[in-house]
């Protein structure tokens, strides 16, 4: 109708309808329970803003968002303030996109929505392990007495897929007790990034995978904003290479949590997760491998 | 013990015991329902750090804080996420302070925390009525599904004191509908501040009153530091002026609320805030009222 | 598709399609002919973006965005840098959308936006008179050895329309030539806003009125998310009064320009346009006046 | 040398040597002995930087820049951390500005910088009265053990020149003391700018006069950027009137002091202090008087 | 004249004059044909501000700026929107630099700037080769229409001085087009800089080289003030080797470009690059060989 | 007395009383000497502020602040602007620290504090040595024609324990002379940390050892909150490592200085002080070794 005349519908390279795509993007703003900074809620919106400074084709991996059949869908629209029937919501998205045999990738948004996303895989894939990248362990049964918190989340996955499914990296703050029940309990790979991820893919036995990146496992120098700093971690470019290595792996879900746009000042924590976001979409593109069974085989 | 040494106590003049004090300073961090950008749960903690940069003395009203036997208690103590425990934990503490026969002085955090501090000063003062300084009416009766929200708090509290005992004063966003309940139930004076204060105090009938200050009423170029500014409001000034008026009458209760450090950068919303507590606390004083019978009598 | 989801459409309350609207909003997202801070080109997707923490109720003309059939069609895509380009495909569009009966309001942007947006309506409206409120006079021949600068945009749109018909409010800044060019050839109403409106409407004849708002013409403590902040201006509350009157007048196109939003720390720049925007999406359609004639008479 | 290259040397349309003005600009990056934010050293460069914003015609006066014979001599070099080294050179270098018969008007810096400025101009117009326009008394005797302090420097002053020839405007912040002090021995006028300002000008007799003004005398809204923010001030648009009104008188010494840059994230505390300046500039040129003999008589 | 006064002079340390010198500092304050955040005008300004926090020692050099025949010699001047006359205007500058036989090194600005100066470099210098380090391989043949870009301009320089004699280090960004040309035609080291800048110097034949560094080729948590910041990047560490390095070369111009300080909150952007200025400025000051022939051969 | 409530008391997890501590933290507000920003002043509260975001436990070192007896003491009172008066209470407190066989932690404000700090640790510990970690060698015997400065304090320092027994790491900023002296006199490990640190350990004599941490050590990338940021310095990481090596010696008093908030943007660098601080708390701990005799030997 109108020339010369765009209007934004996402991250960059959305399709326009939802049943076009393999790969579904997925906006959770919820931030409430919160111990420190609260505001990841304008997460997933800062994250397809900066989308548009990054280019579609990938240096790292030679492909391009132009040629993937994804689908940015919005935001979950979430009652603020309750928590059990905002994870209930999520919960059902997740489930409706995992029921149309695609791909969900989740844009946090706190920790706690990693929760319901798993559960709703599991429903799907119930050999699912998950891979869990964060600077704190989230590992604590309760916490300022809930139980369902960012803090919490771990545990409850835990519980969910079973500890010896779990998959920690980078894990460099939490209690005594979180780190104790790490140690004895998940697969625990606490500081390190690459070295343990490469050594767990070389032997994977195939189940399929859920993967939770919270941001603030990359040092606060490449990404500040976020809302539990913890200084010690590692860089931009070693996340990259961990996403990389991730794209080998049965991936049936995942997501990138606690994005902070208030405290991003140069937007660059925004752009990383939106870049990890392109190479995620890319790689599933790439390998060809849109679908799994129940057990994660292709 | 060391010599030379000061340690940080609180809000500026403020006694070392409880017991010492007629009025009591209450930090309530809690911002989990509102639904634009949360962050206010750093509010208390704010207003105290700037508070240094004050004098004691007041040039409006010619005492100091040095003379007025206040105590700032802390923050409660929130479980993040919880509303409903939230609001219990907020209605115990505001209700001991009145069961000491003190008045609280509560710094928000969000605009819900308005309803457990009535509930308790109702408790106390059954004749109560509510004095509201907003730029939003927060007369919904559910907002997103929710009955407990930043944006129905008026409206529970107006089916708890009756509407014809809320007051509500500089108003300038809300729905069709809260408009109509405002003009037909309560005392709904939109957009102005000092006028309608003046007429409603001239011709007060001695109740107990309750006044709530919602940091939004003040135009965003006095009063940036807020999840949902309005531009249109009134100045610094006036709201200083408001508040001196206020000081004629019984009031038994009191909170300052909304004030978000992170979108606060010369921190004027802070100081505008603890120069409206400072003014409280030497008013309180002066009128040398700290308690009031049921009905408000002195 | 999926439960629960939304996705953001533009200015809050946006049509679905262009079809459905008698009132459009463009983005004119250039900003390249500026001379002191550049960045205004973000200035469209802010005001969308904030608009979200507005109501769509105004307290002000009781309407809602609700009833009013507008469509927001997104940004102009613009070759950056190249001057001549961008002002043809704004041209374009404004065309366009005249031509189908519609009335545009364009978000900027750099001032010289409207150079093309005037050019546009004058070819539908030949009568156009252009109403200017702004800190600067921008009423230069050239700038910089520029023919085509934010500068010298009122000079260019007195030659369209005829200096006669260019009204000039709240002019604070400008040389020694541009004072005296507009207190010899337009009517020029420095410093003040209101009550030379006020005048000016009150003997109006009917001609079909432009309304071009440099959102400078506030004072930067209201609006300090803009390129060139000139101190002394008037407040929100005072545009918003203006807007208003404006609603009184056969107005056939307008915009908004100059909000930059790196300067605009709390928002309220592009929250003020936004609410400008409100107002006059609810005047035009509560005047029940979308389109008129050649002469402007309804 | 070069074709197209332009140096920035300093503010505005400075001459390029000393000899050749009548008035004089002078930096005095002096920060070290206020009590809350340090950082005004940067002050006088962020005047300067911002200058190339505002044009050099005054829309008040109807003079420019242009035609004004000044000289932006730069920042006088402290030895940071050495309160009474720096006000010794401070005091030297006002000294030799009087002594070539110009006019120094100072940026700074602190308050305290005042002091020297002051006493500079007293050794040339013995009979010199001081204007003091502040949010804050500054009448303090000692703060902290010391004698020499932001906060004390009106104390001195009045001890220099008599309290009776000391005038002080919009003061709203201060001790019990220094209320009394002001109440009673000198020209006190708190909270109120133009009124009383213009009634203490009416009944001039003719002495030579110096110009303080604090920049946070206007509301932080409008002058966010300074060290010790006090909400309830006046407006730009009302000190750039008062400014006018002190071109009526024998000024013949000036300074505009506590700009902090690290708190003006939009600049506008800058711009008005350096429209403040243009309009002394075009101000004293328009008088045609620039010295004044040691009775301040032209 | 005065006493204890200092001016700021441009970057420190630099001459008064330009007859002195044999290296020219010169800002280039474009940026109006960037696609993402303009801003990188007040670059240069910027970097000179801070050249103030730094030594003029080199502790990787062992030389100081006092030793160093160096010249700043301000912004040209630019008319703001005009492409071509802009670039114009950059090539008479720096082709009148080259003409004196003296040394060019530009502060920019957008990327667009280094076409003009290469240009210039190679009517004086016709066996020209340039290094370019850059997070985007610029070598797009047209951007948005225009052949004219920050996005295009190595596509440019590579056509005037021949594709095989552009080496572009770092590049992790740009098309799947300029990929191939990269991998085809120009020397393209992606990702790295360090090891294959190593290897081009070892077997270097002599030619004049111009050294082009985009500040984005650095991460983004090292240089966060850039328009746009690419994660993935090396550090400053890095980057200033490689500046020690380049020194081996017969480097006849440079530039440093895409500084942007309004995202550039502690400075540390404009601080690296006026560190690497500093190191340019000693290191061509000690290699004793200021001057090149037509071929580059001291 | 009242339920629910808490009263921030300093670092987290501070002991009530002084006498309970064998560890006391200490701020320092002093920022008067600086060159380039001062504001260091309110790094202390920063620090203690954000210590509520970092967990009790180690990752570590295996150990919990839980199990510390540590007191954090609060501020010194400064008088601000008074440098000889402020080290003089400097010194006071920490020889009463000494006195009462505790170990000092100091926290920061500018270097200048580490003078009368180390003269303290001095009288109880004569053999002392002293560990610097920063980027500047602060090795000028006098700046600005001042002794006492933070540009000196090094020099200062080794006058007093004697240039053999001070120990400078990470130094890449400083004068010819500076650089010369630290040749030739001090232990000088330009740009490196960990390797020279490991070395000056494994041979360490046992005398007692005092630390002083300038933050600014660190690249401006992980550490941007700081007076006088030098891009090219370590990581966060390698930070923590090199204090975790400290552990091994017998410190006997700690400073971390030049932490400064307003360039703090995501309070990483206060985040960092404070990861610092706990591990030197656990660390001190956990080695049993609480106080020494005047050889350091325990």
């Amino acid at each position: 109708m109108l020339p010369f005349v765009y209007r934004r519908l996402g991250f960059m390279g959305s399709r326009e309808a939802y049943r076009d795509a393999d790969l579904v993007l997925l906006g959770v703003p919820m931030d409430y329970t919160v111990s420190f900074q609260p505001g990841s809620r304008f997460g997933p919106q800062a994250i397809r803003s900066v989308s548009d400074a990054l280019e579609e084709y990938s240096f790292y991996q030679h492909g391009s968002l132009a040629e993937v059949a994804f689908f940015d869908a919005g935001d979950v629209d979430l009652p603020f303030g309750n928590v059990e029937a905002s994870l209930e919501r999520i919960r059902a998205v997740a489930r409706a996109v995992h029921g149309d045999g695609k791909i969900p990738i989740a844009l946090g948004g706190e920790h706690l929505v990693t929760l319901p996303l798993v559960q709703a895989a599991k429903e799907f894939f119930p050999e699912l392990a998950v891979f869990h990248f964060d600077a704190h362990a989230d590992l604590r049964e309760e916490y300022l007495g809930e139980k369902l918190s960012h803090a919490t989340v771990m545990y409850q996955v835990a519980n969910l897929v079973g500890p010896d499914h779990l998959y920690q990296f980078g894990i460099r703050s939490g209690t005594a007790e979180e780190y104790r029940y790490g140690q004895e309990r998940t697969n625990f790979f606490p500081h390190a990034i690459l070295d343990p991820l490469q050594q767990v893919i070389d032997r994977w036995d195939g189940r399929p995978v859920y993967v939770s990146i919270d941001i603030d496992v990359v040092d606060p120098a490449f990404a500040p904003g976020t809302g539990t700093p913890e200084p010690g971690g590692c860089s931009s470019e070693e996340m990259l290479q961990a996403l990389l290595l991730l794209m080998r792996l049965p991936v049936v879900a995942m997501d990138i949590v606690e994005v902070l746009p208030a405290q991003d000042v140069s937007q660059r924590t925004a752009l990383l997760a939106a870049k990890l976001v392109r190479e995620a979409l890319i790689g599933f593109h790439l390998r060809k491998e849109k679908t799994f069974d129940r057990k994660g085989t292709v």
